[in-house]
């Protein structure tokens, strides 16, 4: 689909990544932004390398043919596994999260010791820990996967009393080991942030996906012409309804456009 | 693939399929089995009606490549909703586990009041409730989706103190209702069956799908020759090794043949 200025790409497993695009689009008024969320298939965190490789770059495609100048990946299991893959097969610039979030922890943490929690994918590939490690190996890292939080923040729990005790059952560890720094990488995450953050106190800083990755996509945005609003494309695979609803509570915003795309030897669209 | 003799076929969206093939493989010793787990593309539960069917189409498609001689639809969601539209695509026989759980738990509650419990497909499609009320009228059911029980059972939470908390959550409405039974309307919910009796008490009959399915798999079986220990044969869309795992949990057997399947045009194979 051909519109007037190129758009940023941006795509996730399912919902998550709204927390990702919201940011952008507060940064970059006049940007159009495509956002593709894979419901059909979600989630990635608990799927195989190759799997999530497979499927990232369909996403890929499917956002290059509806003409975008940049993809940001707004999910960590796939930034974690497949981000060099899809440097490698692409032209335009691709970013992650797992870079901008281990960089921004390691600018925040005053005492070097860091604690990671992400998706099973995100945390079996060591990411962080290697990206951390590239910025300053002396930081010490604690990590854990945590893959009922997806399952949680999608059922509607953030403020659930049981949403509380998993919460300790996943953290409890970390409070003994002196952790100044938190990077909630899985960009689920950030709904439960309240709770999080209330269960290891407001002297640890909570670093998330959505905010880190600004200035990443602000080096690679060349000056428009800051004239008209940017527009907002919405692509799902599955679940138009839920995701709407999903979207408008975490966007905040009554009407956009979501078209349903379809996986068959390539992404197809059967707009809505 | 030729073996000697037709196989059953059994497919589900991951591995709650195995507490089906474990009681089909105890009736039938002398059968042949293939089980087929989409461990790309698990849960079902929470995906929509036509992508749940679309899966299942291709699911039998490639289970009938594999020369099979019925389909059994080891997941209540696809029963739910692609049992009809298999059946008048597919010439063998295609069993669903919807209509024998409603059976039995008609068979076994003598109040006429029970419970249904699944996933959210499974519920909103309403299938129990039509089918136990074709069997019967009278009957008075109560339903909930409980979608965080696939996670629990995958998570491998069967015993944690936190499974008893939403186990409470979800079912407490439950125990005003003076049910005698309750239909365990998921193939993972078995997993969690001893948690659950211990809530609802000894004097309700829990039903579950996997023992219900056998009287109708046994009214399609031919009389064979009952010579040679019937063969499994296992394939997964994604993580072989977790599900290897898994599977030794749940079926108590250490070699088994597992292969990868991988979803092209059509679903094609990658032998291990």
């Amino acid at each position: 689909m051909k519109r007037k200025k190129q758009a940023i790409g941006v795509f996730d497993s399912g919902v998550g990544g709204l927390t990702v695009f919201k940011e952008i689009r507060k940064k970059f008024p006049y940007e159009d932004i495509i956002y593709f969320g894979d419901t059909a298939r979600v989630p990635y965190g608990p799927k195989s390398k190759n799997t999530v490789i497979d499927y990232s770059i369909q996403n890929t495609r499917f956002l290059i043919q509806e003409d975008v100048k940049m993809v940001v990946i707004a999910c960590n299991t796939s930034s974690a596994v497949s981000l060099n893959v899809l440097k490698k097969m692409f032209d335009i610039p691709i970013l992650g999260v797992i870079e901008p979030g281990a960089m921004n922890a390691v600018k925040v943490s005053k005492n070097n010791k860091i604690g990671v929690i992400g998706t099973e994918g995100t945390i079996r590939s060591e990411a962080y820990t290697k990206t951390i490690h590239n910025i300053n190996p002396d930081v010490i890292i604690y990590s854990k996967a945590c893959p009922l939080f997806v399952s949680l923040a999608e059922e509607g729990w953030a403020n659930h009393p049981i949403t509380r005790d998993i919460i300790k059952e996943y953290l409890e560890d970390f409070k003994t080991k002196n952790i100044d720094t938190l990077v909630l990488g899985c960009t689920h995450y950030p709904i439960l942030k309240t709770a999080i953050q209330e269960f290891m106190g407001n002297e640890v800083n909570l670093v998330d996906s959505a905010t880190s990755i600004l200035s990443d996509i602000e080096s690679v945005l060349k000056n428009g012409e800051n004239i008209e609003k940017g527009k907002d494309l919405f692509f799902v695979s599955d679940n138009e309804e839920k995701f709407c609803k999903i979207a408008q509570d975490i966007l905040d915003i009554k009407n956009f456009t979501l078209s349903k795309v379809k996986l068959g030897e390539t992404w197809y669209v059967d707009r809505l």
